[in-house]
């Protein structure tokens, strides 16, 4: 058991958390926790969201890029980090090498929106073009890596990485929550290993639930067959969760999770709408996964206390999925008003 | 003088806004207050936005309507409220009615669209319906009144609900921002009276400003000539600002507001985009209001402390005015997270 336990959370300590959190403290927020009756009483149990939406770069990733960042000796990072992503790591990874006042090398397909690639430049990230295949891209990277000498940090499968996305459950331990369960969406991993892990130390009577599109579960699958069974193509309006879990990430979460469930786009847009107006806040459609999992599922969750990570707030405002206005929710509309429980 | 401010001020005094804030507590929520690094960059100074948009109902009208509401006498009250109104109001006072146990009589057009006669039903309202123009809503609202011995409370030229409307900026003044400036949005002038009064109490160094609509200008208008000029053809996306400018509020506005200034409909949608992607928060156009007329006017406010009250969040997202994606938007969608100063 201590070996299983060895290999399954190397590095990575109820110490060691906490000590990324001291580390990263300069360069991430410390988000609110949002509490809405409204939701609630429709879900039939008491819910905390922790607003990663608000967060720098609006995204979680913040905190795993600034960790894997400044974990680096002096001498590793001065010729800078790379990495290929062209979503919310590499825009974060650009933030936090900027900050750290070193190079960002950041590969991208060259049919990527120039919009991402402005994203990515805005933070002082150096945009490397190459062909848009997989092959190409991994190719590149090995090209920046030989060429620059620069640190190739990955977007989840990354034990630095998991342990700065395991502060933002940190956090909310810290606040004093006694939660029963606490979910988290999954795509590469890198939130929900992070997640368990910080449970497993600081609550571990809390569970931990990963939730998925029912269009990219590869995690849910990987995790009942108890290998990692990758997505060949996924389907999804969650365009955070479109990646394959990796392989840290496999095993922590084999090992510290609950469960992985699974909900449809359809469901997913739903809970998205409702957090627009109950809440009043933008998110990124991946972020709308756990609740929407927690209303599939009201009776696994009734009458609990039930923590949700919302992940970001990156989302193409002029393609919102509310199309028409129906008589449900515009009653929905008028919000009963949200409040922060929690800073 | 003293005449003078006992004609502006009567019955509101510091201590009953005080007094309303106690006595609405249990209806509504102390919202937060928000800062974004990101725009401050952008308008060239240190701006606070008090979160209304995450009060009950979704807008400070709950304000308002509870605490007048709230100030009837017990037989006063027992007959019930009524209003002739489809927006905030409508929905605010049919809640404060609920909490108070009381009917709240709600008149409103025919052709109302259904959604907002079931967000007043959702709430306990009673929806009495009338032709679709004014002289029908006032007789409706007679005949209410008479026929139920219901009280009538208007939306904004009325002394309790400037009062509660009030309590908004002293939650600003008591969590200890020393503000420069103060701004609101104006249409019906209830928020801005209030705020103004409020401010001559508790921080006569901050100046008050309210911010209109130029489709939309009366108060701007009246406020130049020293007498109500009355709105003819409002024309806007800041629905919520369509209505004249009462009697009271301009008395109190008149005399206890620095300024009123203007904006385009193509600048209130870039500052409403702007709170969206870099707040990542929900609010309807008339919020984006004040804003807008900061961004226009830079040298105004440079280097100052301005708090801007966000009013509210009920819009309906089926009709978000984000059309396309933009080089611009898309580099600022990554927003470099936003964070709660106060609650």
């Amino acid at each position: 058991m201590q070996f299983w336990y060895m290999e399954t959370r190397p590095n990575i300590s109820s110490q060691s958390i906490r000590e990324a959190r001291e580390r990263i403290d300069h360069m991430v927020h410390r988000t609110p926790v949002l509490h809405s009756s409204a939701i609630n009483e429709l879900a039939g149990c008491d819910l905390f969201f922790k607003c990663e939406n608000f967060q720098k770069v609006g995204a979680f990733k913040a905190r795993g890029a600034a960790n894997a960042v400044l974990k680096l000796s002096k001498k590793d990072r001065e010729n800078g980090v790379a990495t290929h992503s062209s979503g919310n790591h590499a825009a974060a990874l650009a933030r936090a090498a900027q900050v750290a006042k070193i190079p960002a090398y950041i590969v991208m397909p060259s049919n990527a929106p120039e919009v991402k690639k402005q994203a990515v430049k805005g933070y002082g990230g150096i945009v490397i073009e190459c062909e848009p295949n997989l092959q190409a891209r991994e190719q590149g990277l090995k090209d920046v890596v030989k060429e620059f000498g620069a640190i190739f940090i990955p977007p989840y499968d990354h034990l630095d990485v998991i342990e700065g996305q395991a502060t933002c459950a940190l956090e909310i331990f810290d606040a004093g929550y006694s939660l029963d369960t606490l979910l988290t969406p999954v795509g590469g991993g890198g939130l929900l290993a992070g997640t368990a892990l910080a449970a497993s130390f600081y609550s571990p009577n809390t569970k931990v639930i990963g939730a998925e599109p029912e269009g990219a579960d590869d995690a849910r699958r990987s995790f009942v067959a108890g290998y990692r069974i990758p997505m060949e193509k996924p389907n999804t309006i969650a365009d955070g969760l479109l990646t394959s879990l990796g392989e840290i990430n496999f095993n922590i979460i084999s090992n510290h999770v609950q469960d992985i469930l699974t909900v449809s786009d359809a469901q997913i847009i739903s809970a998205m709408r409702l957090i627009y107006e109950r809440m009043k806040i933008v998110i990124e459609p991946s972020c709308a996964v756990p609740l929407a999992v927690v209303l599939k599922n009201k009776s696994l969750f009734e009458g609990q206390k039930v923590g949700i990570i919302l992940s970001g707030g990156n989302v193409d405002l002029s393609k919102l999925p509310f199309k028409t206005r129906t008589f449900n929710s515009v009653s929905r509309n008028h919000s009963s008003g949200s409040y922060f429980v929690g800073l």
